[in-house]
C-alpha cells in the first residue's frame, strides 16, 4: 500500500502516520515523480497539482484526497472514468472561514477601518457611525457545514438567519430556509448576503444584476465561496453606483486579483486575498480526516468521510 | 412635577412622554439655566454637566438620572450628602460595547489590519499569519452586564472564559471566577485580557507592572473599562519591550488622547477614540430605563432599576 503525499508533513505528524500504519508506505514529494505517482495507490494532494497527464499516469491509484474543499479546477470527468474515490476536507475550514466572516461584519458594524485609518493620523474624533449587528437579517447562501457555522455565530448576535441552497432542504441554524428561486424575494429582507457557495453549473452567475438591484441600498455583499457566483463587471458597476453598501470579497473570478483591476479601490469594497479559510490548525485537521479514512480504507470500508459525487461536483 | 433633560432628544420622544406621563412637565436645556435647574424634581444628564455649584442650586432635585454608565467624575459625596437618589443606564452598553470587543478580537486574529493595508497598495499577499479564535482564553475583568455579554459571545467561539472581580461572586458565562487577589496566578493562562471595570477606589492602577510580566509574551490586553485601571507609563512600556503582544484600548488616563502620546505610533496598539459603546440606539434604550423608573417613581416605589451606591462609585 503506497501513499503520496505532493506536500510536504511535519516530522511529528510523518512519525505518528508511521506509527499508526506500519503496512503502509507514505513518500513525501512536491514535485510529483512520475514514477511515484505510477505506484500509488492513494494521493494526497491540495488539488491544484494534479492535471490530466498526471493522473494519465497514475495507474495505481484508486483513492483521491483532496486537502481543500473546492474541487472545481480538477480534472472531474477523468477521475470519473476510472472510477477513483474522491474526498475532501470540507467541514475543517467551518471555523476560520465562520470567524472571517464575523471579522469583517463586525469590522464594518462598530467602524474599525475607520478607527484605524483616524490612528494613522493621530486624530480623536468620535463621530464614527458605528451601528448594532443585533437585530439585523442575514441571507446565507449554501447552508452547508461552513453556513450552517456562520448562522449558529451570526443567532448568538441576535441575527435572524435565512438560508438559501438548491433543494431548500432544512440547515442547522438557520431562522428560515427558501430555494434559489425565491432569493429576489428575499433579497429585500437581507442587511448581508453572505456566499459560501462552491463553484457547481448551478452556481456560475447565480447572482444577476437583478439580484443586486433587490438588495437593500445598505446590504453588504460578502463572496467567500468561488469568485464565478457573479459576473465581476456586475458586482463593480453595483459599488460604483452604490446600489449596494459594501462588498467583502474573499474570491474572485481571476486569482491572484490583478493589480489594475478597479476592485482594489473601489473606498465600498473590501478586498481580501482568499485567506478566510487560513489557520495555523488546517493540515493537522485534513490529517485527522485522512487518518480516520485511511483506518477505514485499510479495513476494506469504502464509505468514507467526505466523499465527493464527482457529477455534483462536490 | 419638573424633570429637566440637560440634552435634547427626538420629537417622536418627547411626544411619547407627554403622553405617557401627563402629570409631569418636561424641559430640555443643553445649557442648564440656574432658574431651570432650582425648580427641577428629577434631572436626567450625561453627567459632564453636572458640577458642585449647579448641584448647589438644585433645590428641588430629588432624583438624578444620569444617561452614562461611569459617574467617577461627578460629584458623589455632595450628591450623597443631599440624600439624592441617583440612577444610570447600565446595562444598555452591553450590546454594543460587547460587539465591538468582539470585532477587535477576531479582526486582530483574522488579519483584518494587515488585509486593509495591502489593500491600499494592491498587494495580493496569502502570507498573513491567521489563526483561530477557538480554543483560546479570556480573562475577564469586571464580569457584570457587559463583561457577561462578552462571555457569552466568547463563549460562542469556543473561548473559555474567566471572570475576575473584587468578590468572586459568580457571573454569568464564566467557566471559572477569581478574585482580584488571584489575578497574578491567572494571568499567564489568557490569550486575552479585558477590562471592562468602572473606575473606583479599588480598581485604579489595579493593574501593575507585575501583572503584565504575568501575561503570556502574545497576549492581547484590552481596556473598555476606565484609563486609570493603568498607569499608561507601565503600558507604553509593555508595548514597546513586547512584554504583551498588543493592545486594544478604548480608554484612556486623559481623554481626548493627546496628539503627542506615544500610544499612537505603537505598531502593537490599537486607539479607539472611546467609541465601543456607541450606537444609533443610544438614547432611546436609555429613554427606555428612564421610563420604566418615571413610572414608579410617580408611584411613590423608590426601588428604582439601576440605583447607584454612592459610597461604591457604581
Amino acid at each position: 500500500m503506497e501513499v503520496l503525499f505532493t506536500f510536504e508533513l511535519k516530522d511529528h505528524q510523518k512519525e505518528r502516520l508511521l506509527t499508526k500504519f506500519p503496512q503502509v508506505s507514505f513518500r513525501y514529494s512536491k514535485k510529483t515523480l512520475k514514477q511515484e505517482i505510477e505506484k500509488a495507490n492513494v494521493i494526497v494532494t491540495y488539488g491544484g497539482d494534479l492535471d490530466t497527464a498526471l493522473l494519465e499516469s497514475a495507474k495505481s491509484l484508486e483513492w483521491l484526497m483532496v486537502a481543500s474543499a473546492g474541487v472545481e479546477k480538477m480534472p472531474l470527468a477523468e477521475i470519473a472514468e476510472k472510477e477513483l474515490v474522491m474526498t475532501n476536507v470540507r467541514g475543517i475550514h467551518k471555523t476560520p472561514m465562520a470567524e472571517s466572516v464575523l471579522a469583517h461584519i463586525l469590522a464594518l458594524k462598530r467602524s474599525l477601518p475607520l478607527i484605524y485609518k483616524r490612528q494613522q493620523t493621530r486624530e480623536w474624533n468620535r463621530q464614527v457611525g458605528s451601528t448594532e449587528l443585533k437585530g439585523s437579517t442575514a441571507l446565507i447562501l449554501g447552508p452547508g457545514a461552513i453556513g450552517s457555522e456562520i448562522g449558529r455565530l451570526l443567532q448568538a448576535f441576535g441575527v435572524r438567519t435565512i438560508g438559501c441552497n438548491r433543494s431548500g432542504r432544512v440547515s442547522e441554524s438557520m431562522d428560515e430556509m427558501i430555494v434559489f428561486d425565491r432569493l429576489l424575494t428575499k433579497l429585500p429582507e437581507a442587511d448581508y448576503i453572505i456566499s459560501v457557495l462552491p463553484s457547481t453549473s448551478d452556481t456560475k452567475g447565480l447572482l444577476t444584476e437583478g439580484h443586486f438591484k433587490a438588495m437593500k441600498e445598505t446590504a453588504v455583499f460578502m463572496n467567500f465561496g468561488r469568485g464565478d457566483l457573479v459576473d465581476e463587471s456586475i458586482l463593480i458597476e453595483a459599488l460604483k453606483n452604490e446600489v449596494i453598501g459594501h462588498a467583502v470579497l474573499d474570491v474572485f473570478e481571476t486569482e491572484p486579483l490583478a493589480e489594475e483591476n478597479e476592485l482594489w479601490a473601489l473606498p465600498n469594497c473590501t478586498v481580501s486575498p482568499h485567506v478566510s479559510s487560513l489557520s495555523g490548525n488546517y493540515v493537522e485537521r485534513a490529517l485527522i480526516i485522512f487518518e480516520e479514512n485511511l483506518e477505514k480504507w485499510l479495513q476494506g470500508d469504502r464509505n468514507l468521510r467526505n466523499l465527493i459525487d464527482l457529477e455534483k461536483g462536490y
